[in-house]
């Protein structure tokens, strides 16, 4: 193929082990472009097994199909894993890495199924094989949106922080004054983690319905709650909209005008907005 | 009346086929807003009729009035569509652009309903009718404020696709995760697919409870989802809030300059940022 | 009184009509203004005294208090009403208002009550005398942030309406798409309105669980609606942080510097921060 | 211990009373930051035992441990109460302060649950011990970040109370409305405060689905104030996006002019607003 010869011949002069990693560990070449898109789609039709196996009328429906093509995966993520080790500039660097470790543990279930057939723990673990998913993050680096994302979540995380640290205190607080409020007649507030969860349920806005209050006093300061849960999602969403604007606008101005010295300019200034130098 | 007479007098060097296309497809004259207004009230009948046809006690109630009113509809549309057919400049191109293939799917099932009385799906699928909702969006184009809400949407499509990704791999890990919590002891959590759909349900602070944790780990584990759902709605706002500031501004500075014609400038700009002439 | 003294003084020149009038129906002066509250403060006791009525044990237990507050609140608010029917410029126009409207259906059924004192409808309309809430918002006049909330959603008005026509017509779709899926094995989505009502209940992630897709595809489907309604809370919020941001730089930025032009300048610049001229 | 040794040098000229007050009250000194997180880390374990102990299976199973933990945390929290009032420079001022208040609040109930053993609210009211809780926001004093969010929340204030009380209005109104379709036939509506009760379970998007519309009219209803509910909490958002935006600007820009130490200037900015002297 065209694109495997020209990756050839710039790759001449280097050890197989070197070619490996940069088709493997990188993403500058198009062989590595290939594979990171072929292992992509290993992995999205291995949870797609993963998922469907656990419906019992689908995997007893289909049994061999599933267990056929968990072996064509298991060993083609095997061969993987020890490509990876292989060709890691530091091996033991990559066994222990995140990846290195999902990689791992998302193949070892398999043979521990099969070693061990008869103990139901050892099949039940084979759902880690989903830890893959995580792999699906690596394509980020192809998306500058992707990296907009996490670098406004990235510097808000103490801001986010601090507002999950005050829901927290928020949920004791309201989950201990619901605990003596209905504790004694309520088995829903039986104790304060229960209630704690309640207070989650409720404050999120999610309200299963599996907990709720009797009294009138409950539920009045449920209603309270509901409120406050209501107007306080504000705050989040305060935070990663006033980062967002400001990496927007960090991004967009970063050329310092020559003559006045002023640093913000649009993306599409040719001329500075103060003076009318040319930037 | 005097609208058609004086679009008559403006028509009378085109054919009829010519007039017709103006009238039908385009939105200048005033005949061709008088019959997009018409027939925009025409489906808005329409579909008030499908969708009281499906309440059983109204349709036995009212079974004449709404036999008789959809054979009119059912005429007035298949006029139209001919007449559709007939006007458009590129027949086959009108016939299966996604408009044509509407207003083809939503007279069919009345005919097919009407030669086949016994079969059941034939008539079930008369609601595709409804079909002719789209043909409301047609109204936007009358709409600058429409313009602006579909533009912030289509500017964020990636980011907010990226979103749904990232929502959808939380989704898998999550709903993976309380099937090996809680797949043993709840039939709530039976099988995969079953975890995601409550997942679903309470990442996005629906919370139907007709599937809720049990046991004090799932427990635990559903309330940090629900905090990570009603933390992180934060960032589809944050996404189109951005982009509305970013069109409304570029909406708002449309001051021209005289050198270069660049109409994009800043609130506070004195001289033009691309020619660096003086507004 | 001082307050009063110091009234009549001002109003010494003018007819009595004319002073009721001041201190009915404007607020400028503090007699309007004692007014104004003392009305309040009437509305808020009658309030809490309607909805604690309804309240069976409670209308039991002080059954003989409640009917003589109601009277006196009633003997109270029918003066109000003759003088300010009195006081008023035009009193057809006053009549007519919609407060003139609300000041006279509040008052009319406690009368209709005691007058058929056996029909029950002429005791449940009593609630009507809630509509003196709508009272309270006259007092909006004396606080600048009000004026700034409604400006913003008036100004978005156009937008909302989009939006809500938008969340409209994906409701219609998707009721008429679960009663397609789930019509003859589900009762709640047994008509399309149901299934309106459900798609209300999802898409906005109220989630009530009274009605819950039982089948694979119909809660496959519902899990879409879940994400959509969670994402597309996105739009108003956009929407009105574009409102009130915009709001807040007009109000902030009205003057101009006699030098350069420049029009936009802070609430506190007191020199044109392009060309150093005093404003 | 060195950090001792280094403060002693320090408060070699104070009294012990002066140098108790710098470790307790102020956080200048590194003394006072160990005592300061000392202090959380024991107000941490406190609660976490306060939370075990109302579960009846934890409380049975460790009853020896908690037990004896809690009066190792009463009598340590006492010497803190004792030590405080000591040193503090206004006894009486300490004494009668929220953290004073609280402090003697969270101490007192172990001693009358020990006095009165058989009084199950001596107790219940142990649950008091959580109030320590508040100690937690001391720590905010060490973080920027939680100055923004109270200062954005704080300037907010005035604009969120409107907010509320609109909500508040709202919900009164339509807790009527549905007293009166639906109260006759519907026991979740069977008064008004129920009715209330309610629409903040909806409008707040909770749905518990403990309480909800049966007949027709109520369903519709209730869906216009879903959507309502949906819509408006576009309006909190927008009032906390627009003051964390303003907070953030002035925060920003802090070159200070030479000539009158202005220090607010645009990111733009080329001559001091104030003074026109440029930066």
């Amino acid at each position: 193929m065209y694109i495997f010869g020209h990756q050839q011949h710039r790759l001449k002069n280097k050890s197989v082990r070197e070619k490996l990693y940069e088709v493997i560990f990188e993403s500058e070449t198009s062989a590595s472009k290939v594979f990171d898109f072929l292992l992509m789609g290993l992995i999205v039709l291995n949870i797609t097994e993963v998922i469907l196996e656990s419906v019992y009328s689908i995997r007893v429906k289909f049994a061999t199909i599933l267990n056929f093509s968990e072996w064509v995966f298991t060993i083609l993520f095997t061969i993987e894993y020890l490509l990876r080790t292989y060709a890691s500039k530091s091996r033991s660097g990559y066994i222990f890495s995140f990846y290195g470790l999902i990689d791992l543990f998302a193949v070892v279930p398999s043979y521990l199924g099969f070693l061990f057939p008869g103990i139901q723990f050892f099949s039940d673990i084979r759902v880690l094989r989903l830890l893959r998913i995580f792999r699906i993050f690596k394509l980020n680096r192809y998306l500058k949106e992707s990296r907009f994302l996490t670098r406004a979540l990235y510097e808000s995380r103490i801001k986010i922080s601090l507002f999950l640290s005050a829901v927290f205190l928020i949920v004791v607080v309201i989950g201990a004054t619901m605990y003596f409020i209905e504790g004694h007649i309520n088995a829903g507030f039986s104790n304060i983690p229960l209630s704690m969860y309640w207070a989650v349920v409720t404050l999120t806005t999610v309200g299963y319905g599996d907990i709720i209050p009797v009294t009138a006093i409950g539920k009045f300061f449920a209603g309270m709650l509901m409120v406050l849960g209501y107007a306080i999602i504000a705050v989040p969403t305060g935070i990663v909209s006033a980062e967002m604007r400001a990496i927007h606008s960090s991004d967009l101005n970063d050329r310092e005008c020559n003559n006045c010295g002023l640093s913000i300019h649009d993306d599409d200034a040719v001329f500075c907005k103060h003076c009318g130098n040319a930037i």
